[in-house]
């Protein structure tokens, strides 16, 4: 292992300093956990019932059946799609707090939301079939709603998702129907899964994944539905400039990171900060309150109000270390339950908002949508208060960010593309695909994992590619790790593209105004706005008549670790897209499950998942994913 | 460990043949799983995310946290409410099965169904305030289905499961929604529960357990509409005498064991046997067609249709080993996967039937209620074809068995009541309790385990509570156990019941006209029956104008093994009900979630988990519960 925990240098230099100061982080407790149990990470443990556990020795000479007769291909791939199901769950958990609060709108009942993008939401109506002439916006704002929440309701299984099968081209559905996973029900697909994997009902492994693709798809959907309500309420990104990492953070500044993955309270937060800039400076912090954003959250704030971003996954506890962040507010998933202890050492005050995510040691301040403003407000005066307790001796804020343009909604790269062909926005990306300017689409999406060097991989594949004149997109943690690393910046692309890349970059860059070329690596979002990309691929297949698998584009998730990103990879592989994991996904105990995943997959939706822990050679294969497809499309 | 593995006499012989035949069976396979893993015990394990699996150390000398941080209170709260996940969704597949095929009969696309039961329809009618007058049947059969479906479907989270709401009673209503764990909708429950145990959602394990509870009491709604629809279809269970063990299995017959949970099959199997028993002759077997029931497919024909019981859920394997049986048709969960490998070395045909739930191995003849008669024809025909693959030289039916006096719905308990006071039927068992001729009331549920001796638990705390005059009811393997055993017998009832039980068995079982007394044990149907017993106590509870919490009545699991028997138990203490485990639940690794579990719950629900593997001493401790409530009533 390498003796840096991360390519950021500003993350190991404050794990010295935590090392120093005998804090506990991440990666501590990950190498107290190794040996990790090599069962488990071969997906061969199992646990659904408690006649066991079981576990099936993967050298062939122990026991090769749990208790009840279940085989290694059983127990991986009901391990597996038990992760999607909590992947799904989670994102479209999201995604319906975002159609109950347009809901609650309609009704009057949350009165300090608005929607900010009126011609986002007129794009929904228009997309989802529904008239927005002559409506009242309440009237629309609930027939949207009901329609939504009708993708969490639906008892006829006949009938696929609304938000699915509105969002993906036409052949695409129909294969998804074919297959039989066009999921009618986000929950209903996520109950499904829970109900086949429960001890003695289903032990076939390809019926097991066929439901794990159904729900992923469903995941696809509540995702969908999340990212673009978001967007009519807060505003659909466009390109907007900031910075990354520990130096955003403000010495003279009461300083609050919103953490999580849910816009519905931090955008109100970010209200809240300018509201209580007097009473912030009243307390003693001549800057006022300065937000910054951690994880996904982080994401959300920084693509539609250029918020600065502390940190991505990994790398969370630390802002805390500085002694400087006052308060560390967080809504839901992937939020380090160490926090809890951490911040009893600080004088940080972590506070938690949701109902579904409470963490021993925060304090908790429910959120309402109802109150939002109120509930806003109680948490930044708590944060001003805890600002009264800094010790300014022991502030220590790492010098260290890099500017960052970000901001790439699919419209807003669409709008770029419109200064060059306003009539016809996407064919001048259309014509440098096919003339081999750019060779391909790279999305970066996922997480971060102490079993490799933190966001290394990220930016490996992602120079190899750029050189390789290979276009790229990113989001969640992976767009967190390019932010760190000022590869959103034209800099970056001065530095890494290739030439051909570089020149449509510029192009772009130039002709939209930005005084040079687009950054290397387009900022498209928060982990649930991967369905962006998609939006962005959906467009350039329709306007080609062709299905998402024949475009020469690919995923790559290097550090996923959630089952969130289990569920996202599931379906861009189930869309078509050939998807790179650069982790041992806990999968491989069965060579039949790894067979489907990897190669009988293409078959049936031409997307599959290919693994790779080297860098480059993962660079290698996605562009050699991205040539297959170009020469099958005769380009 | 005893050398008998069960006290079934007939299983231990098998057992030995199986050794001799070099059979491999879940016994053995018990044993090459030991030891068990030790983390996966106590519930410590955690592999929610890739980052681990992660482990904390119970004896507190290695890592105490995740690698998130999540500790070992986190980590067995999660576990364990993604079992009672698991098991919600299991139940109410089934239950949403049985809404869905009132739903087809109401558009005409189920013409095999029909009411057997009109009065009970007119009671679900009646409890879920839909007006059965002047309604034509299909109009009133759409009503019910779209009421039902509707706990599967509402988004309004302030509205709880109507199937809930009807049948508890109002003060249990109100205090589920003053502690926040009314469900409103069964499959959002799950999915909350797949959202909040996501890497970094809710790490307290007091919010996960209240989740758990609430999803709890959906899996008790799917099994109460199970339960109350399937009676309406096929009949309300009336006492049936019948016989339980292998030797059940007739050498003249083609023989057919039903297996799984689901009753929408096994009923057409059952008529099917009656209609092709001539092509059973003509194949040659002078007998026709047996047809006998495993687990709680088995439980579910018992109950209504007489059909013996081979065996119970741990055994399911051995009628195979008969050599006599020709078909094993199966539905849905506690299937043993091992049953496709085992069926290869015999001539035994395993026919899979539902879409989620297939085994490798199996012919697989997909079940669709819309022509439940021909699919239902094609699988007794595979019987006919493999009967004739049958080797007669190689029968080997152990002639064991135990008469059965079942068919105790609550309906059925109260109709035998109502023999002694038709104006009043329950007040001569509410005048036993009070007086003390009757102490209480057991429930015994769930599953088997290899973990101890098979059955022993579930027939020694029955002798004992009986012997001290507790009333015995079961359900599922349970309810197996004893039928096997012959403790559901006017004998038994002579043999082990304490004298004024007695008295009143035989008071109640000659008014009835059975000619003798009620069984020991009154069998109450399968496992996802045991909201009958509910009823029961709800209709006690209502009549005296308590709540469940203050009735003297205890359940016990004797050998929990399902994440259905999870739910089960889970929902039995919110409902209020102490509630037994006599095998160790998987959470022992969290002081926290077992103080919980046992003890601060009861100022909650009112109800707790007991856990105690030595049935003497369960049976006590169960008896002790019954006697606090007693004296909280005053009598």
């Amino acid at each position: 292992m390498n003796q840096n925990k991360s390519c950021d240098p500003c993350v190991n230099d404050m794990l010295v300093q935590a090392k120093q100061n005998h804090i506990e982080t991440a990666w501590d407790r990950y190498e107290q956990q190794l040996p990790q149990c090599g069962f488990g990470q071969l997906g061969v443990c199992c646990r659904v019932c408690w006649k066991g556990p079981c576990r099936v020795n993967p050298l062939g000479n122990g026991p090769q059946r749990g208790i009840c007769g279940a085989d290694a291909h059983t127990i991986v791939a009901r391990n597996l799609i038990r992760g999607i199901a909590s992947g799904t769950a989670a994102h479209s958990d999201h995604g319906r707090h975002m159609a109950k609060t347009l809901l609650e709108m309609s009704e009057g009942e949350a009165p300090d939301y608005a929607v900010k993008d009126q011609k986002k939401l007129a794009d929904i109506a228009a997309k989802l079939n529904i008239t927005a002439e002559g409506k009242e916006l309440k009237e629309l704002l609930r027939e949207i709603a009901l329609t939504t929440l009708a993708d969490f309701s639906r008892q006829d299984e006949s009938i696929p998702c609304t938000w699915l099968e509105k969002t993906i081209p036409e052949s695409r559905l129909k294969k998804l129907i074919q297959l039989g996973i066009a999921p009618h029900n986000i929950d209903a697909a996520v109950a499904d899964i829970m109900a086949r994997t429960h001890v003695g009902t289903d032990a076939d492994p390809v019926n097991l994944l066929l439901s794990g693709l159904r729900s992923s798809l469903a995941d696809y959907t509540g995702m969908a539905l999340a990212t673009e309500l978001s967007d009519a309420l807060f505003g659909t990104p466009e390109p907007v400039v900031t910075a990354a990492n520990l130096g955003v953070l403000k010495e003279e500044c009461i300083n609050i990171a919103v953490g999580g993955h849910n816009p519905l309270l931090s955008e109100f937060i970010c209200d809240m900060a300018l509201e209580l800039h007097d009473e912030a400076v009243q307390a003693g912090a001549a800057g006022g309150i300065n937000v910054v954003g951690v994880c996904c959250t982080g994401n959300e704030v920084l693509m539609r109000r250029g918020i600065p971003l502390a940190t991505n996954y990994l790398s969370q506890e630390l802002p805390i270390l500085t002694g400087a962040l006052d308060a560390m507010v967080v809504d839901v998933q992937c939020i380090m339950p160490s926090l809890g202890k951490l911040t009893e050492c600080f004088h940080t005050r972590l506070i938690t908002t949701m109902n579904n995510c409470k963490i021993p040691g925060a304090t908790h301040v429910e959120f309402h949508t109802q109150t939002a403003k109120e509930s806003s407000r109680e948490i930044v005066r708590l944060a001003i208060e805890a600002y009264k307790c800094r010790n300014q001796d022991k502030v220590n804020i790492p010098q260290q960010s890099s500017t960052v343009i970000g901001g790439f909604s699919a419209e807003a790269v669409v709008a770029a593309l419109s200064t060059l062909d306003a009539a016809d926005p996407l064919k001048p990306l259309l014509d440098h695909i096919v003339n081999g300017n750019i060779q391909g689409v790279a999305l970066f999406a996922g997480c971060n994992t102490p079993k490799v060097m933190q966001d290394h991989a990220y930016l490996t594949i992602a120079k190899e590619l750029a050189q390789k004149n290979v276009l790229l997109l990113a989001t969640g943690c992976g767009a967190g790790a390019f932010a760190k690393a000022g590869f959103m910046t034209m800099e970056a692309t001065d530095k890494f593209a290739g030439d051909s890349l570089k020149a449509v970059l510029r192009a772009i860059g130039e002709s939209a105004g930005l005084n040079g070329p687009l950054p290397l690596v387009l900022h498209m979002g928060s982990c649930v706005d991967n369905t962006r990309a998609v939006s962005l691929a959906v467009a350039l297949a329709n306007k080609i008549g062709v299905d998402i698998d024949q475009l020469p584009v690919v995923a790559s998730a290097p550090e996923c670790m959630s089952e969130k990103a289990v569920a996202i990879g599931t379906w861009a592989v189930a869309l078509g897209i050939p998807t790179h994991l650069g982790v041992i996904p806990q999968v491989m105990g069965s060579s039949a499950v790894v067979d489907v995943l990897t190669e009988k997959v293409k078959d049936l939706t031409g997307g599959y998942f290919m693994v790779e822990t080297d860098p480059v050679q993962a660079a290698q294969k996605l562009y050699e994913a991205i040539q297959a497809r170009r020469k099958l499309l005769g380009i």
